[in-house]
């Protein structure tokens, strides 16, 4: 074979890129009722340095060149032909959340690791060199933000304020466990060498692709995101002694914000997405009126103008419930990301290559965020999405048919030859 | 003094019954940041025990026959001159709630030890007995239902279930706290002597007799209380990820439910209150449409035709919620109490003996549950309610003026006086 076939006929193993993701999978594994499994493997924990210590070890099985930089990120090198070349880049996160699934971020480490095999197997040197990384603590979950260690990779974060940043669970000290599991690297962090160009591969995470039939998602952007912790402080009364006309109710308020959220989406349509998923109830008694209510607010759209719109619909109907109900409102922002937009040529060559392959294929948004928008700030970035099974994800029951995690790996490969300019 | 005053000329000694309700409060007491304070006197505690001893003490040194039941509940009993005739009664119950203030419940009591010492102070001897009595755990905080010592003393609910409940702190058993505490009593319950009549004097534990500058709430009964578990089952998704279309969005079903309680009420009107206190949202993070959100329902009205109309109003809206939004609706009746009407001929003497006292009085019904209206299972019974500043109850900031406390003691003291029959 080697040396016989052309690298646009190169197709991935899906056999083996599956052994890969389960064989990590069993790291930090959890087991449902009906079958469905997935992975507890959060930032920097002991389960954190088992599958580091795995991919890591396969890495080098590969005759990767591994650096480990002073953030805990991981960046393996298979050389070019031409040393002057910046890197062709793949690669996303290993970390999960605490009920996370086995392709969230793993698969796009693992596809590149194929996609490593594969052009050994078939002796394919390319002129630039090709990296696989994976990102420190993408999921936030134990240290935030989340994409933390790509935040810091391109320079978005000062390093010695993310080493201090602490964990929600144990609240020990981010760069004490880099330390702890054998992590803490010394390469510099910010990257002193940008990629040329950077691909991520990951799961929806969503139901859009499996709701419309299609295989490919051909990502555009991230969405803007705008959180806002909305405080409602009323006055505590009996249920049952205060007349409705004495209450200042911050629950009826809360009730009616997140009507007003759902309103805000029609009003707005398009991508406008709005969501209520916290409502925290003091002191959330049957038959005592509360005395404050706290609402997260998640608001995201593709288009900055929109979501500003939608942020001033929401602070303009805060102003008035607060006048006619005799609540006192405040409001606090807990996160506000401007939307992304990748590389029009890159996005342009992911659609090219799906539709060659003969996949299905639409142009869409992420509504989460990944590495690749930190990536994105430094370096030509692009994304390919596969369907998630019934949207699912962040759920051990998280799912992607065999035949689209094949699909999607062999989109990404195509992606990355055109960039790696193969000699053979 | 003594047989020169005409009874209905009698009145409290208002520093005698503040030094008492001060007393009384010193166990189990909390001080608040401002001077305000109040106390923790949990039912069948080691503050409860110590707070029964201090008032059945007194009890005893002012001359009463004190009779403990099987229940715990305590009756203090002054001779009357025609042993063949049934007792009046009055009374309440001295545990209070986890945060409580020191007149919910114990003004009653102890206003009801003041007359016994008016009264032997001025040589006045009754045809009937005079009893005063508290009842075991009328709050309901560690042991379910509330108001179960009075329940058990009409024949509401049977001794030993009452005996097997256990605490919803430490799930010891009633039973057992009793006896720990010395106040399982010989004498058999539920009573086998109803009195005459009962008369129980409390803060109101609203703002209506404040807010409309009345000095006597003259009760006509209690409402009817219909509180519903509403469990709403949707499916997590992604915030950024899930279209609006394809969300099944349990958290704004609980929001458009918190509006509907408020719509109810409008359309019923009169007296007719809804209150959403208790909302629980799973996961109940920023970025998650909830799978799951539970809203307890609080609908209340003395009519209970009006209120099984409300009952019949939320289910209808339930049942359109579910279909419109895709998701579980299931209800459970966490509670359903009939109003209670108390005995004409009582209010009307209340409200008789209010005004010729000079007060200004208005009749109300009670939001809350009160002893009297287990009493008034078994006998003629009436309620005398006393304003509460802002409203405020199971708050240690609770608090009646005492020119308030001595107007409700005096009423007390002469709807008791024309039932006992004064001799002299």
């Amino acid at each position: 074979m080697v040396g016989e076939i052309r690298p646009d006929e190169l197709r991935v193993d899906i056999g083996r890129l599956s052994r890969r993701i389960d064989e990590l999978g069993q790291i930090g594994r959890i087991d449902g009722p009906n079958g469905e499994w997935g992975n507890a493997r959060l930032a920097l924990t002991d389960e954190d340095r088992a599958g580091r210590d795995l991919v890591v070890g396969w890495m080098r099985d590969l005759g990767l060149d591994v650096r480990i930089d002073a953030i805990g990120n991981v960046v393996a090198t298979r050389a070019g032909s031409d040393p002057d070349l910046a890197p062709v880049m793949c690669g996303s996160h290993i970390d999960t959340v605490g009920t996370g699934g086995r392709f969230d971020g793993n698969l796009g480490v693992l596809a590149g690791l194929e996609i490593v095999e594969l052009l050994d197997e078939h002796g394919i040197r390319t002129r630039r060199p090709f990296q696989v990384a994976f990102f420190t603590d993408e999921e936030g979950s134990r240290f935030a933000p989340d994409m933390l260690g790509s935040l810091v990779f391109v320079g978005g974060m000062p390093l010695e304020e993310a080493l201090d940043v602490t964990a929600a669970d144990d609240h020990s000290r981010l760069g004490d466990e880099l330390v702890r599991i054998g992590y803490a690297g010394p390469v510099p962090c910010p990257t002193a060498t940008p990629p040329h160009y950077f691909v991520e591969l990951h799961i929806e995470q969503g139901p859009i692709l499996e709701d419309e039939g299609i295989t490919i998602g051909v990502v555009e952007g991230v969405q803007g995101i705008s959180w806002t912790e909305v405080s409602i402080e009323g006055r505590s009364a009996h249920a049952g002694t205060t007349p409705m006309r004495l209450r200042r109710d911050p629950a009826y308020c809360a009730g009616a914000l997140a009507t007003f959220v759902r309103d805000v989406t029609r009003r707005l349509g398009g991508d406008q997405v709005g969501t209520v998923g916290r409502i925290d109830v003091y002191p959330n008694l049957v038959n005592v009126v509360p005395s404050r209510v706290v609402v997260a607010v998640d608001l995201r759209n593709t288009d900055d103008r929109v979501l500003q719109e939608a942020e001033r619909l929401l602070h303009g109907y805060l102003d008035d419930l607060a006048a006619d109900e005799g609540v006192e409102i405040t409001t606090r922002s807990l996160a506000r990301f401007e939307p992304v937009t990748f590389d029009a040529a890159m996005v342009d060559r992911v659609e090219h290559v799906a539709r060659r392959l003969g996949h299905s294929s639409r142009r869409m948004s992420s509504g989460a965020g990944h590495d690749a928008q930190m990536l994105a700030r430094i370096c030509p970035t692009a994304m390919v999405f596969t369907p998630s099974v019934a949207g699912l994800s962040h759920n051990i029951a998280e799912f992607t048919e065999p035949d689209d995690v094949e699909a999607g790996a062999n989109v990404l490969l195509q992606v990355l030859l055109e960039q790696l300019e193969p000699a053979t």
